[in-house]
């Protein structure tokens, strides 16, 4: 937390610095504020400034090679306001000094006119690769992968490699992953620039490549591709398009920004509110509204359900109204259990711990333990509801407090009612962990999200079938 | 999902191919297999042995280059039954390939007996780092760090640095970052591998280094470790005793692992459950009931406010049942709202996108959009209400379905009943998706952990208060 204060303090007094210099156009000292502050730390201080002007001066006064991640880092509201202070010449040198896959991004966020001025004005090598790289549906490996990496021949020693990565590799996302390509141009392994500086320099790049090397296709979703990044600790990772060819490259750095925004999206489904696009403080109250109301209306039409059944048995809670008392800690209670099952299901298939595959054991597995913390749950409910009775805290006109005794008749009746509550309550919770199951491994199974079992929508599940429980034994119990 | 599958088949067949070859003491063939597929591949596949010999068979005959990460990859609970079949030599000869942050990894989850043998066998100079990092609390930047990293002078040449690192680099955790350091041992910069090599090679370490090189300190938090090899993109970040000492480092492969922990960690504390130490699958139905339980009868005390709410207005709901039916929409939509707001306190804290600092923006902005939120399902809620009413789901003795007809009385009714539920539900947003705001950011303000709001407590505290209110606006409305 201390860093994070920090860091917000630290930005703030960039800001403050920066705008010093360029309001006493202190060139020099601007220049070399830009060797040797961080990128992300410099584009957020000057993402503050009331001016964009102000960044279009940086722009033309800072060399590119200081600004192009810079750039790239500013939130894209403040690129559109920029580009259009810019000459077309002026944003060709800034598109020049960017990754592909970051000029994409952008165009992803910007309005039509200002897509149309930056692809007129990108180099020409790169157009062909953006428009590519713009047609890769939103979330799959074409769509967060970068063109530019090291691809050498097979046959190349290691002493011609690193010449040539001196050479070619400066424009390059990564030089850290190498990629080796046969005469056919078909990638036949990669090497890691560890192995090349430790080789010894005629070994050919064949003898000392991994050949166990993984790819991805440019349709893989980017989670798979986080997945096989993470397990195999890659710094990039080769994507292939559908005729096996090596088009491009993830590297591990834009696999953290996927991890991120998946977990996001895992959080906010478990919670059913719609994700984010932008950061928090920069989504309008109106687009929260658009993001929170349609779920929250969804859940409260399908309430309708446990409204019907506690309607239905309006007479029998007339005959004992005591027993209403107890539909919150039942309800409540099941969608509890429920959703500490939700969260071991949904890290575990997000970790891969488990696939659709083991279903059966996973099921097992479950009800085992579910059917454990029903029976504890419930026995624990038993003496507690006696004691909320016996205390008065429910069902006052009876309790001891108010100077009635304990007498057998009394004792059989609460015994009765903590009974009927305990044993809904264990039932409740052995189908709601059981539930918290079958929906998201079903939707694994059949290859769809199994975030698709929100919390929310558990509880109102649990809701409907624990009153219809309740109300049915109660009826049994108190021949209502 | 398609390879997921794939992964889980590929282990298998692994599995079945390597038993043979040893069944057959192909050892030519193993030992090639131990060259071309990937360690974590292997080390799953011979976790599924049922004979932990075989994979000692592996250690004795593999070399031990190969085996290193491939025994580093094995669960802890396999590596000590191998253990136990191994010399003293042969114990040794591993600990010796393997990284020092490993083997303390192993360490923490080993019985004292062969934590005792492996201490013993460990080679000297890493014994010492071993006790050391041993030392260091859990979760913290200490905890995580490797102390095999490169460190070099700042006068050494570009040249002299690459020979130095192809003399002593491999045994290092990473050799793409450098750590610059003054003739008093002092950190003063860093040098990515890949600067060295585009370097003039009679440049001097002191020209080309990073001046502006992040630093954590030991005992960090290791989530603040994590942030920051994200935030700058870090391949490895320095470690910094009290002292200002280098002593270690923090690679980007670990800093994925602490994500993904924190994560599952976040997505535990939010369902309020215990996170499990091993995967789902290896965890003991007992340990899931120990991780489970304790919560819910937590939630189940608490849950007795509720219940005491609810008594106490017993007279009231005898005297008007038809109030019982809203309850459990009430406390569904209050929870559901609050539950929104919390996915995205916790996603924009973990993320970084605001700190305490921000307080009152994020609660100025929640409160708009909340009461945005409120009104519109308020509305909703009026109209669904009467709806449910004049079509008996609810009230079914009123109800146009059983031949009542739409009277003057019956319409005043129904509108107050709606009036009652709809703003009742209004209310409850509002302080839901408030309280919601308050506890994780007041926490955070503290220095506690933000998650500390979990969806379970938030859904207990809105149930009694919007109880309180929808009774004492009921008793208000209805005479009661």
């Amino acid at each position: 937390m201390e860093e994070e204060l920090e860091l917000s303090e630290k930005i703030e007094q960039l800001t403050e610095t920066i705008e010093q210099l360029i309001d006493t156009k202190n060139v020099k000292e601007l220049r070399h504020l830009f060797e040797v502050v961080p990128e992300i730390d410099l584009a957020e201080a000057c993402a503050e400034f009331k001016d964009v002007k102000k960044i279009v001066f940086i722009l033309k006064t800072v060399k590119s090679e200081f600004t192009a991640e810079f750039f790239t880092d500013l939130p894209p509201e403040i690129k559109e306001e920029i580009i259009a202070y810019l000459s077309d010449d002026q944003l060709a040198e800034i598109l020049e000094s960017q990754f592909t896959d970051d000029i994409v991004d952008d165009l992803e966020e910007l309005p039509a006119n200002i897509v149309t001025r930056v692809l007129r004005n990108v180099p020409k090598e790169k157009r062909a690769n953006i428009n590519r790289l713009l047609n890769y549906a939103d979330a799959t490996a074409g769509s967060i992968m970068t063109t530019e990496f090291v691809a050498l021949l097979d046959d190349m020693t290691c002493d011609d490699a690193i010449k040539e990565i001196r050479k070619t590799g400066k424009n390059k996302e990564t030089i850290y992953t190498v990629f080796v390509m046969d005469r056919k141009r078909t990638l036949v392994g990669t090497v890691d620039l560890d192995d090349l500086i430790f080789a010894d320099g005629d070994a050919k790049l064949s003898d000392i490549m991994n050949k166990d090397f993984q790819t991805v296709n440019v349709n893989d979703d980017q989670e798979e591709v986080a997945n096989i990044v993470k397990r195999y600790d890659l710094n990039a990772v080769a994507v292939l398009n559908n005729d096996g060819r090596l088009v491009g490259i993830v590297t591990v750095d834009d696999v953290m920004d996927v991890i991120e925004e998946e977990q996001t999206e895992d959080i906010s489904k478990l919670q059913m509110v719609t994700p984010l696009e932008d950061s928090y403080l920069e989504t309008s109250s109106f687009q929260m509204v658009k993001k929170c109301v349609p779920w929250i209306v969804v859940l409260l039409i399908l309430g309708t359900f446990s409204s019907f059944v506690l309607s239905t048995f309006e007479t029998k809670l007339n005959q004992m109204v005591l027993l209403a008392a107890f539909i919150p800690v039942i309800m409540d209670t099941g969608g509890n259990a429920g959703g500490q099952t939700i969260a071991l299901m949904i890290r575990g298939l997000a970790l891969q711990e488990f696939t659709p595959r083991d279903f059966f054991k996973i099921i097992r597995k479950e009800a085992v333990s579910a059917a454990i913390i029903a029976l504890c749950i419930a026995a624990f409910g038993f003496i507690w509801f006696t004691l909320e009775q016996y205390a008065g805290i429910v069902g006052s006109d009876t309790s001891i407090w108010l100077g009635n005794c304990w007498n057998a008749e009394f004792a059989a009746e609460t015994f009765k009612t903590s009974g009927l509550v305990a044993g809904t309550l264990g039932i409740a919770i052995f189908l709601s962990k059981m539930v918290a199951v079958l929906l998201p491994m079903g939707a694994a199974a059949i290859k769809k999200d199994p975030a698709i079992v929100s919390q929310p929508l558990l509880t109102t599940i649990v809701d409907v079938s624990s009153l219809l429980i309740y109300f049915g034994f109660a009826a049994l119990l108190f021949n209502l």
